[in-house]
């Protein structure tokens, strides 16, 4: 799915916010964790079935208000092969319920290693005459350290198979300053992977009008993200670092386009582990995290 | 295993070099295809077999001779949940037969994230009390390019379970130079990616006198290594690029400090497909890789 889908998606349901699937097992309920110890022991594989049932509880309270999830790929990477299919899982199940899957992967590499890592979430794979799909999702994002080498194998598949991929340009932590934004020249290295990202996009322009290449843009630095939605005027952007990390509704207004278009913001920990916070029974984790969701959405609309 | 441990075996072996195992389908003898695939039908299950065929076969006939192997992540992956457990054999196989298993993934998120990955690869991952080892290696690569925030928490396990990261500094790929070229006041990029490096492998110094933390430095760009050299003088480095990339051994000599050490080359294609040159029979594809990594051993030796 293109980023037309993802922009139908975001229309349909009127909301510019996607749900971070981020499972840490202390945000998965007490019940669900004892119950699934009980049936599969404390061990990797009880501690994937607890997460699993948490993951198809948020899906389910989910899937009709938000257009897309965003999983992780370390917080299941960390539970070995249990959390590989774990993952696979959790994706099978959202795209399902019609979500739009962005897999958190954040991958590089080189040549025909980069064409392998986007065989293996994009694109096929081969062997002998057959064509296999691996961990098929709609959309991953990628790290641009590389250079183009990097990036041309994720950006041929995605016109290939009407896919998308997000480059990281500014991100939301604290440090992401040490390299992105040294000056060279008379831009930020943010700004020169902005240059890039636009360069990547060439020729994957949807219906919407944007392209398959988008940017992460973290919502802690609105002021950066001003400039690099003016150097990026059709790239969408990811826009991590809302609620938990500090990034208000306002700052993230500078990532949208005046159109209402061009971002979607990621929430996590602030939707999965909205029944810690205002007196919410346990039980209750998924209709507090749908409470939290529709009040993100509502925000997020109220800015726009 | 610390770098130490790399060290130690480096010296044992008396050969800098390391053996990637990238393992495309079509390098793997069709002899060895077939027999999979009639074993398990032309599938990913099949393929999955025959590489497993192939990996066993490489690292029986070079663990007396290579002190490490470097899967690289991306070719199992490719391969869904089937290549993750490949992947998860060929290292315990490696491990079992004395090898140090660096772990090409070039991870990178930020905070607790990083943490899931450094804890999925290198340290633990404790769930209500339990401690768990998901993906067990002895070192891995990591992206600098979200800075310190995305590193530290790799470092910490360096520290606490005696293991080891390269992190990327100046690629062997053609564009690698787009972003890690461009200067930065009166430095490239890689070199201040170089002074972080130094930073982070503070504290982490083995008795070998190098850090837990190392720098990606390409073959194919000799000059600059010349210059990470001596900005890095404890850091490890790690170098692709040698052989079929173009890197030849006179490149790779700047990587070396002048006591022999600090530097381990990478060669995958050249031992993985030695038998694909110079008349072998595909039955001899593990002798033959042998000869190439003796030859190149040699050729390293010679030069230092």
């Amino acid at each position: 799915m293109s980023v037309d889908a993802l922009v139908a998606k975001i229309k349909e349901k009127q909301n510019p916010s996607v749900a971070g699937l981020d499972p840490k097992i202390d945000y998965v309920p007490e019940f669900i964790r004892k119950k699934a110890y009980d049936e599969y022991g404390k061990s990797l594989k009880g501690v994937c079935e607890a997460i699993w049932e948490y993951n198809k509880g948020l899906i389910d309270a989910l899937y009709d208000i938000v257009p897309a999830v965003k999983p992780q790929s370390a917080f299941y990477e960390m539970y070995g092969l249990c959390g590989e299919e774990l993952l696979s899982r959790t994706i099978a199940y959202a795209k399902q319920k019609g979500l739009y899957v962005i897999l958190d992967v954040k991958r590089n590499d080189i040549g025909s290693t980069a064409q392998a890592y986007s065989a293996a979430y994009l694109g096929r794979v081969y062997a002998d005459g057959e064509e296999f799909k691996a961990n098929p999702v709609d959309c991953v994002t990628v790290n641009p350290y590389l250079g183009t080498d990097g990036i041309a194998p994720f950006v041929d598949d995605c016109k290939k198979y009407d896919k998308a991929i997000f480059a990281l340009v500014k991100t939301s932590n604290p440090s992401s300053g040490e390299l992105q934004d040294l000056i060279a020249g008379e831009e930020h290295i943010y700004e020169k992977v902005a240059r890039l990202v636009n360069e990547w996009g060439k020729g994957t322009e949807g219906e919407c009008g944007y392209t398959a290449v988008g940017a992460v843009v973290g919502a802690t630095y609105p002021e950066q993200a001003k400039i690099l939605r003016s150097l990026m005027p059709k790239a969408y952007f990811l826009v991590p670092g809302y609620g938990a990390q500090g990034g208000s509704a306002k700052d993230v207004k500078n990532s949208f386009n005046a159109d209402g278009l061009g971002a979607i913001v990621n929430s996590s920990r602030g939707i999965m582990c909205a029944y810690k916070k205002g007196g919410w029974a346990e039980e209750a984790y998924a209709e507090a995290a749908r409470t939290e969701a529709v009040r993100m959405r509502d925000e997020l609309c109220s800015i726009l």
